[in-house]
């Protein structure tokens, strides 16, 4: 008798698509390789904070090897994929090539310039624990050549921080950069007066936070306005210079350009002659397989769908993870009857939306839960919790509480050093 | 009448002596300029932790106008001193220059690789932060490497970690390198086995920490090898080539090579026209002042001094912190007394010696106060109660303890991410 040879997974990325992905499989009987090109999964709702000084680049990353230690049937490789045959089942990276008879595509989105790279020259994206510590090292620079700038227009420039995109990345940004100037950084200059930090928030549609009820985006206005971020909405940008931003027929001067406007899928989308979007991302079928690939699945910021309701996933965290448990289910269900099935025959993927939250600043946030609404201090907290609770696998999560709570009580961040 | 112009005090470097020094002048009625090339004060016995994925690089690290905040006389700028003219006293730095009344040189040491600086290209220092996260990320890097290569020689070569230097800086290094592949990295791996790095450190003298007593010397190699390091002691290095290291008639064949075998003082001191020692440390007269600039002092790992009692002051923090204390004290002398002094008529320094302490590994130290020497747990905790309360000023003392005892406890470490 021949052994049944085990199947083989791969799974491109090591988000919380991926892991969740594996972690579906753990202890089962298939052979499972997951590549990623960070040794690390990043728990990105909190990159803001290792950019605002608030948190160290460790405390939100978590070596993908760790959290997958007990997972006895899974392979970390720290790798980057160049190319993928979906033809021959096979994808090729820097350092080795991974053959398949599943693949998972969860390889995540990047900052997108919506046609214009040229201005990622001009500005700091952020998607990665080294673009989080580049945004603090250039913000905390700043200051200290203002410090020692004669020129009150240098010195203005140097002190004006401008952060385009009004959706929870901007906000949450031009949030704790105001917060980092007003109390943070009080008493620690002679020469400058970092209370007088100009941050500018930049928002093309008429108001932040779109995807909120427009009542819940007027309440973060007033929150934001309220720490002393400017806001502008309702025009598009229209052309970024060094040090320089062209808005409507305002021309913004700023040493700090942080772009927080928009993501597309990575680039490896639009070689493989599968249907996208204008995003690049991969228009999956509704069981999420790519098509005419029923043994290639994408998910997370990399697939473009409309569930079984109706309604487009959003690229947030929680799709990634129910789509990755979707897909999970439908291999599974495969490998058990020994034959391959068509889409078709498939169960739908439907997301459940469990509501959705943006923090602003300290006590500063919304919240919206199916019907209902919060803003303030019982959004902060409710936004607090969860994000405690989800920091999955993350071994210090009593220790990021414990700083979020010194940095509540004292304004104090602990995290405010120049890597250079 | 006209009011009397407060004294300008220039510090140069903000390390313990540097600080030292300036929290001695605390509200008082001089004018005091610190200025550093880096944004923050290092509590550099620990860097071995961030090296080795312990600690975070923040966890060590604190603005140094942060520590400076209640100063109100002071003024801290980021600066790198190009040239210093004790004659026009004047310091120039990259941004602006700096005059004074009196100059404390408190700038530290640099990794020595004894006149072979292209050494350094194939070796890594450990004198900052950026170094401790360079290493940090090299080292996971390798095994990263290991784990997808093939070739056994090469994959040999990826799991060896060389230190060269069996100082405290060495044998840490080494035993917290041998911890990471004995414990932390256990089961984390599929291909290769963590527990099999190979990690060599070699001693030119005939015995490691040589420093201390011969007893604890002997008492420190019997704890670092039951970790499982190889120690060579007795010849040194001849040459280092990428990857390679000659030793005695051996060669030794790493993709890391650590360098911690000595340091000397920055280039600086050696343009000053001052007497300086082979290390290029400035011979200071008994007072801490430089040879005819009775203003101007050096302290720290840039100082050469026999002490009153001729003893040689080790380039250690207590004696850059005792020496701060000494010229705070000459200094403020002379201001009340109105007029200069000689250096002849100066209190000479006298370094007091509290004692030495090394750590090996989890629970293995060797520490010498006096005539009481001690060794393994009880060193060791020794070791962790002085250094966490020698945290000074460092707000995330209590973190710091909670991020050691969890890494204690369960043999993980909190770091391990590689940026880049």
């Amino acid at each position: 008798m021949i052994a049944k040879t085990k199947k083989k997974i791969l799974v491109l990325g090591g988000g919380f698509g991926g892991l969740e992905f594996c972690q579906q499989f753990k202890n089962t009987d298939v052979e499972i390789e997951i590549v990623d090109q960070k040794n690390h999964h990043l728990f990105q709702p909190l990159l803001y904070q290792v950019a605002t000084c608030g948190l160290s680049g460790p405390q939100i990353a978590q070596p993908l090897r760790d959290i997958l230690r007990k997972n006895d049937n899974t392979t970390t490789y720290l790798d980057e994929i160049e190319g993928i045959s979906l033809e021959e089942k096979v994808a090729k990276g820097k350092h080795r090539s991974y053959s398949y008879d599943y693949l998972v595509l969860a390889l995540g989105a990047r900052t997108s310039y919506f046609g214009n790279n040229h201005w990622a020259e001009h500005t700091h994206g952020l998607k990665t624990l080294q673009d989080a510590v580049g945004i603090r090292s250039h913000v905390l620079e700043c200051l200290e050549r203002a410090e020692m700038e004669e020129d009150p227009d240098v010195r203005r420039k140097l002190m004006t921080f401008l952060v385009v995109g009004g959706g929870p990345t901007g906000v949450e940004m031009a949030g704790a950069l105001a917060e980092l100037g007003k109390h943070v950084l009080k008493r620690n200059f002679r020469n400058i007066d970092p209370t007088k930090v100009r941050v500018v928030l930049v928002e093309g549609a008429d108001r932040i936070l779109g995807t909120y009820s427009p009542s819940l985006s007027e309440k973060a206005l007033k929150q934001i306005e309220s720490l002393g971020v400017e806001v502008l909405c309702g025009d598009m940008v229209s052309d970024v210079r060094p040090e320089e931003l062209d808005v409507a027929d305002k021309t913004l001067r700023a040493s700090t350009i942080i772009w927080g406007a928009g993501v597309e899928a990575i680039s490896l989308t639009r070689d493989l002659d599968v249907p996208t979007d204008r995003a690049g991302r991969i228009k999956v079928l509704p069981d999420c397989s790519i098509p005419n690939h029923p043994e290639a699945f994408a998910l997370g910021d990399l697939a473009h769908l409309v569930d079984a309701k109706g309604k487009p996933v959003p690229g947030v965290s929680p799709a990634a993870m129910q789509m990755a448990k979707h897909v999970a289910t439908v291999i599974e269900k495969e490998i058990k009857s020994g034959k391959a099935s068509h889409p078709d025959q498939r169960k739908s993927f439907t997301y459940l939306d469990k509501g959705s939250m943006a923090t602003i600043g300290r006590s500063k946030a919304i919240a919206e839960i199916g019907k209902l609404k919060m803003s303030g201090l019982p959004a902060w907290l409710a936004w607090l919790l969860i994000h405690l609770i989800f920091l999955v696998g993350f071994r210090n999560r009593l220790l990021v509480l414990f700083d979020w709570f010194y940095s509540y009580i004292s304004f104090r961040r602990g995290a405010r050093v120049i890597f250079n």
